[in-house]
């Protein structure tokens, strides 16, 4: 008799470090429902990337879910009056949204909830630490706490929430080697903040930057296609 | 010279609790940024009903997000295929909504950080403890802790973020007698679950039942509009 898979939320913005993440999950035998946040973000070819790396993935169901986070301003990625900056950022970058990944993983728990899913992957890494104050680990072990006080499948102990972050200390070099073993087609996925609308990339921006490197570094071939 | 107001971020649903919990932080000297979710419930003349209370009640702002939880399913507010229920519930209600007050405390804590908000109010009370494990003391110090350590202007020490729940330990009648005194407009608000369109109540679910014991207890005319 064979068991059934343990059930995995995993964000999946439609970027390198989230596909790798899935194939991870993947790897590690869990059967993943993959859930994609549309905040208003310029680079809505990511959100088609996700769509993608998805089905290529073989994730059990992919959602996405639209919010208008833009109304509340405060990030050049989804406020059009603030420009993407195309030089190296000291400091924690404009493209910075306010709460993001505290309002992906609320989603991603309210999903884990209803699916009756322990297990939720969230690619964040080392290299977005030094810049984005939701990506480091004692944001992640916070937010978990919450999640086991928020949730009713929590509180009558049927469910025991676990945020799950293999990406967290691996650099952009090792995530990019680690899912190329895996299988990932990195050509499917979109990184750019100011990628065109048939996904092809700036080559100019600090995740165009940070992708390009880390190619560079695993010493492997950059599928990305730029538009310059 | 006077001294700015400090600002806070007000979670309004239009109902009871929230309007109270608004004119609580307008008395104790708040300049209020009211924020209002959509997160495709079926009481609709709530969202109405928000717009009526921030403006009756001075809320320097009012936003409405529009989200769209209901795709992931879960409870009789958002998913048309579970009834309402009109009998007294034993233990966590079908009305629970999945991770409900962690996804609106998100979105607060990203609208706070973008207008320097300090302070974030939310309506949970006694009440409701027993049956949403969201609304626990708990819960609020958990989420309390994943906003100073979420957001930059935490990070960077421009900002000490704080949720503020003064109907914590009231009652149903305590709440009313609060805001009464206040001069909350009660006829303004709409708690129930199925109001319809004109925002009447139904008089016979969860949210009316409590409210109705309320005015009752708090030797109050109650001043909701019933369609039955």
């Amino acid at each position: 008799m064979s068991v059934p898979a343990n059930k995995a939320v995993v964000l999946l913005s439609g970027g390198l470090d989230s596909a790798t993440t899935l194939a991870i999950a993947r790897d590690q035998g869990y059967e993943c429902f993959a859930l994609s946040v549309d905040y208003g973000q310029r680079h809505r070819a990511e959100l088609e990337a996700a769509a993608r790396v998805a089905q290529a993935l073989g994730a059990a169901a992919h959602r996405t879910l639209r919010i208008d986070l833009g109304d509340l301003g405060g990030s050049a990625l989804t406020d059009e009056s603030i420009a993407v900056p195309e030089a190296p950022q000291l400091g924690i970058p404009v493209t910075y949204v306010p709460a993001r990944n505290t309002v992906m993983l609320s989603f991603a728990l309210g999903w884990a909830e209803v699916i009756a899913a322990p297990t939720i992957f969230i690619g964040v890494n080392a290299v977005d630490y030094s810049g984005y104050p939701d990506c480091r680990p004692a944001f992640v072990e916070a937010f978990e706490r919450v999640a086991n006080l928020a949730t009713k499948a929590a509180v009558e102990g049927t469910l025991k929430f676990r945020i799950a972050t293999p990406l967290m200390d691996l650099t952009k070099a090792q995530i990019i080697q680690r899912g190329t073993a895996l299988g990932v087609d990195y050509a499917l996925t979109v990184s750019c903040y100011q990628a065109d609308e048939s996904g092809r990339a700036c080559r100019k921006c600090d995740a165009c930057r940070l992708r390009s490197e880390g190619f560079r570094a695993a010493g492997l071939p950059d599928p990305t296609r730029y538009f310059r």
